[in-house]
């Protein structure tokens, strides 16, 4: 049974794209394919909700468009989860996953409480409020900050696996987090060392949504387990899409079709 | 004092910006100007979220123009509340306002349960997350939904008052509301003869924001009480929007200004 | 549109009730006018349930004594918010604002979380059982408390100002609070330094509740939006209280009229 | 170990003291001795909130005169638990019980779920708030309302006592009640038919808080369990009671003694 | 009215059966007569969940038993509060008792929150969750750990007492807990002094569910309120149980009779 | 990556052994092995909590069987969920999954809220207080009874598949479920058809957690995410179990080894 999975990075640049792809290839399935796309233009990175907002239109459409190229399942590469819900209104029959919701099912699953490191203060209220959507409120137990930003991860990596650590272990000693998530997808690479470290599992947010999405797209296609299209996720119909020119205002002629 | 508000229909259609001005200009207090500007482009209602991410990126440029032209408040005419976390992120000191967000907190200071009526089952899933997340899910006394889309409530009016009138009594009587709330800005012009009839609050989902705005504008310029800048509202950087090109990429040359 | 406010300090002292009209003189809308009265009798503050039961029947007095006498709303002025349901259940059409109801409405509006701060730790349970009822469970950061009783706050002014900022600025980068929030009405006057030198809205607990009464009594006169007497808010029947002579037993002759 | 505890009919009525009184006697245990009182002056039964304020004052004089004469606990016996908190501010040692708390409590260890069978609609907001505070939210299947007065109990008891079994039948059979709780005093005398027809327990609100009462009343004798006095229940100082002269105020010289 | 409870010490070692005994001797009423037994096998302490599930049966057959002996009530003598919810089950007209459920009743009625101390932080996921079942989590202030097993407890009773009052002092000044619960029965023996040290109620997790027991019995006998048997505590047929050779299976014949 | 699943039916009877292992044959992927068994002993269906108890230590020392084996996860099939946590408390590696977790997880992921169907009332207050503690409560639409017991199920499929619709239908049009869950794992067989009919998801007790240990196994195996061994989950020591004779006390002797 052959799964594609496009992964979307919501940004744009394209820097991340080939070493996650190279990443994800060497940890799916043999049956699947996973594709990595960015959109071309945009932010670099998605701190600001301002900046999730401006690509919210193309992720979907990048959505959308997977969808008609015959890819089983997305996922949308930013810990906010950024057009989740927008995502599961538009397709018919894809699946879509998300870093958050992926990783905290994960962490619910594996231990009593969590942690999640993010970088900053700033993105604290957002994610809680997703937390607290998901289910999960009453397990989190605490967020920890490592008053660092995205682009800060990757430029000195050995000060950001420093910094994680300590981060993870005051989470596993003082709040009694059983569990600890990485809160961005671009705190990738770093899991496997702190999970030795601190001996607790590290939830890796590009690694845990993409195989809840192989997870996902199996209970699609073996059991017709999809996005219910009754209420919340009901798809905006075609013709009023059309109807209105939709698609020739934000340029995706030939995007929806009935 | 001057207060100045912009009503944002977050629209394609400009068909209600002149019926609700009119309607505002009676409405707000002799020393408030309210403005009404709809999209210029995009879909004639917002049932559908993909049509909410779609008009987004417009919705958060038309409030920063807003404050760039003077405004002191703005408000986002849809009861989704699209864009209300962003719009309170990008201003620098204007207030934003919301349907939603409004509508509850009136409602719950004016009885112990409310009501809320909406057009088809679609809209629940999402607002009932904005009950929720507004602190008010305790308060919710049940959705009725009137089996009516947006364009519906004025092709006929008097059957769509008498639908309004059915389901408030009976949110009334069986669910024991105590007040209700009219969950779509396009509802408006109903709520008076409903709270005639059934003798509880009724709360029009445009004039309660307005209104709303109006006391935010007056305790901001009264008192510093505007969205806080520590967290979950900071700002992104101007040098980082300019930087990578976002004004260029999407026509808001001269928006953005430190 | 003329509006009358009155604000209600539930004490037998009269001693802040000029300080504060003073005060509130220059803060509300041109068309408003606002007084200020004490108990006569009773307890000097309210730091302590009893004194609050005490003086609760005369709380109510006054309470509909105003609406007699056609003032539009009253503000009940302690953050306990005594009498706060049962003021809104004994009036026809007047409105009724207390300080807790209101900041808390104002700082969920204006940032994700808040902390209140409190003179005692005996306050917390009280305080927090209306966080909880007002809905903002979630939204509360922190308690913080300055070890200082009522009638501490004005005897050295600038020590519980430098006790104000330092619990507030622990409450901001520890706590992570958004907002603070003054937890008693006798911490008037310190709001704008504290907002000053942490840059986070600070809510004085006396303004609040006095704008917020202005905005009710503007939406009760422009649409009707008043406490709904349907349900919790019903009033008891006059004709109940004259048939027990409890008019007569509370020395309230006159007071209650068909 | 003799044991006294005073019941308080929170009433201007007496004609519920002696029936009380000799249904409490047979059931108390061997060394308890059970006195009823009512206020002398007041509404005949607290349906309004106001009622409820207007005797406050006397409730908690009661309370702290029954300390002073060697009860060693009360009971408010009125279903909405007024004074609850602040009797148990005032008392030194005693310990005070109430109808909701104590039933809630039998409830929960008896079944999964509850319904309480109230009167009337208006009685159910403030006793929703009860039931949220003492933690039983979650365990509550619904309040039926038998759309009957105080008053209407006693009048004609086959009648009350038809529309009782009516409510807690389809409480049990509709809403899955696992347990039934009877929501008002005045509700006494009709438990045992009802439990008998319906096959659930049927928790008098009389006799749960006597009995409750009796409970707390050994364990603080014996252990010393009383109501915390860190925090919430911090009794007032009455140096501060004696110095403004609140005792010659509400007419209670001789009340308070250090 | 004689009353009789069987206390289940759900262990293999019977040393503490004996000095329970004599210490409950002297706590219950005169009426009373309390037993003590232990299991005969199993383990030596139930800090895992092993252990729990390892001895459930024997506790249900064991609580069976004295149901059949003609007890009117058990307790399950573990803060995990093992079996309680099938020992409900199982009973026709006995009452139930568990540590957890008792001294939470007690310790929410005497104060506004409470802390608990464990022994080791692997007890509190589970013991978190049953606060949260019996409805106590919004009163939870703090679990605080010993880093101490059950074994320690009375192995040096000096180094555990100084341990729980440092604890305990700790909850009462920083986590601003009203009233200490002892979290394990085996922590019995020290609540008198840390409450006369502390100065708040320090509930015994051996007394308070003795004292619960006799209270469920006393209103068992006297009002017929028992365990529900619709819903959740429907007892399981007994031909069913015995048709299926269950009795035999278990050794436990002559058991189960209709 | 080869990988062997264990399906445990704790019951005593192998009827749907063989039934399920043939079904399950052709649902797992390529490089899974699943093995079916049932405990040789107990109860033929698990409605009752007595039942699960009494299983409970055979169903854990499966799961240890299992793990010393080389399976690499299990899963308990009993839609209770019984011995979820302590497995995996005794599981060095081995993931454990189970109906009720995994169903709920999927069902969230796939709507905004769903209604679990069951077969008598008796069932709900446990699997309530399951999808309470898994975080979905906020998402139950409504549990629905069949009326049925567990033998019922497969007596009258026709009448079973009826009832079953019916159920679902009304789930999703009156309590506007947008996800079904089947409440029980011999509900197999069912959900393909109603799913057809009713037109949304319907989620298989017995193929929800299969698949669902499918993925726990693979990213245990590949990135380590296991179980967490810090707090709730830490495993009791062997030496102790050893120590004390539990092993040839309960016949598992070789089962425990360091």
């Amino acid at each position: 049974m052959k799964k594609r999975i496009l992964w979307i990075n919501p940004l744009g640049t394209s820097a991340f794209d080939e070493p996650m792809r190279a990443s994800f290839e060497t940890e799916v399935e043999p049956d699947v394919r996973v594709d990595v796309v960015s959109l071309g233009k945009g932010p670099e990175h998605l701190e600001y909700h301002y900046y999730e907002a401006l690509v919210l239109p193309d992720i979907l459409h990048a959505v959308k468009r997977a969808e008609n190229q015959g890819y089983d399942g997305a996922v949308i590469g930013c810990f906010y989860d950024p057009g989740l819900r927008e995502a599961r209104e538009i397709v018919r029959d894809m699946v879509i996953a998300a870093p958050a919701e992926a990783a905290l099912h994960v962490a619910a699953t594996l231990g009593d409480t969590f942690s999640i490191i993010v970088g900053r203060r700033k993105w604290i209220p957002a994610m809680r409020e997703n937390v607290e959507k998901y289910g999960f409120g009453g397990r989190l137990a605490s967020f920890k900050s490592l008053g660092m930003g995205v682009p800060d991860f990757h430029a000195d990596e050995r000060r950001t696996m420093s910094a994680l650590i300590e981060c993870a272990k005051e989470a596993v000693e003082k709040d009694r987090a059983e569990v600890i998530v990485l809160g961005c997808t671009i705190e990738f690479g770093f899991y496997k060392e702190i999970q030795r470290i601190v001996g607790v599992p590290v939830i890796d947010a590009t690694l845990a949504p993409l195989k809840y999405a192989e997870f996902l797209i199996e209970i699609k296609k073996r059991f017709g387990w999809g996005h219910s299209k009754e209420g919340g996720y009901e798809s905006p119909p075609v013709d009023e899409i059309l109807g209105w020119g939709l698609d020739s205002d934000w340029g995706t002629e030939g995007l929806w079709k009935e």
